[in-house]
């Protein structure tokens, strides 16, 4: 069976919280903002700046042009952040018997055959109330409209990003194996449906 | 919970036998080819052409103008399936305890809060020999070839009836409660997700 688990979500789904409990369950490792830490000893860079780019298309930065034919690219900070995050996830496959959050960790690591799950919600308000229990104070500082922009925009970038690196459809049933709705059977739920899906 | 448990599926992943199984681990009815019956005693149509038509768009005749104003249609033989479907679907859906399969029945009874089910099939060769070992004889009759050409039309003809009756997207996740590639987890598998999902 697959050693490796890699869930995609939609923001404010709980993917995250399914991933982390999963991996309690099953004794694995877990890594999604664990993967920051590792990517700035690789590359020197802040972990704020990590964050905020380790889901984002990289820019590049303007070509260099040496005489009419040869250009040359200086690699930007966040192709840095792309590329060293690629190592990484390649070496934690190599080991196996880990949960992977995002990062199109499930494409990254196709040839060891990894299962792969998408979370979702089919209730927004799941996903706004969510996004409010996690930052309470957010409850005074944005109306229920702001939220779900805020929501929706957060996905149009992981969709791009995912998009742009691999090819194929964020949330497209055929890229998953599994696609669980948590707002239909709850975080452990979904913890528990996976854990029967790989045998665990 | 739900009562109604109801089963979208691509030509050839399976679907048909996991709601059967599903059906038979829960005690519950299930209609599938049981609603063609149904139907024929409702219109008087032959039960061959029923199979043929229940998941395909209703084709209307050729309208009848009175006047210059007054437009009527005469009720097609596949217009007359679709609207006793409809019916006799609403009837099983206020008696409960049902699996479901096809026939745009997640939508139909949405009102009774069903738990929407899509089974698919991430590799296409699973389901060449799903069906290749439905009718044996289709191995010496159908190239591989043929046999996924089949497929394909099949699917576009439930995505294009799903989508004219629904307006909603066929497969597309936020449709659905729980999504299972059968490819990766088993006929059996899938059956047992689905009761863990239901809490059953």
């Amino acid at each position: 069976m697959s050693k490796i688990i890699t869930i995609s979500r939609q923001f404010g789904s709980g993917g995250r919280e399914v991933g982390k409990r999963l991996a309690d369950a099953l004794l694995w490792s877990y890594f999604d903002r664990e993967l920051i830490e590792q990517v700035a000893t690789e590359t020197g860079l802040d972990k704020g700046y990590i964050e905020k780019y380790s889901e984002s298309v990289a820019t590049r930065n303007h070509p260099y042009v040496f005489g009419r034919t040869f250009i040359a690219y200086q690699q930007s900070p966040s192709e840095k952040i792309q590329l060293a995050q690629l190592k990484i996830i390649r070496e934690l496959a190599e080991k196996g018997d880990c949960v992977i959050i995002g990062r199109c960790a499930d494409y990254i690591t196709r040839e060891q055959n990894p299962f792969k799950v998408f979370i979702y919600s089919s209730s927004m308000d799941f996903r706004i109330d969510r996004c409010y229990d996690k930052v309470p104070a957010d409850r005074e500082n944005k109306t229920e409209k702001e939220m779900q922009k805020e929501i929706i925009g957060i996905d149009k970038r992981r969709r791009k990003y995912y998009e742009y690196y691999t090819g194929l459809g964020w949330g497209a049933i055929e890229n998953y194996n599994l696609c669980i709705d948590t707002s239909a059977v709850g975080i452990q739920g979904a913890v528990e449906i996976i854990q029967k899906a790989v045998g665990k």
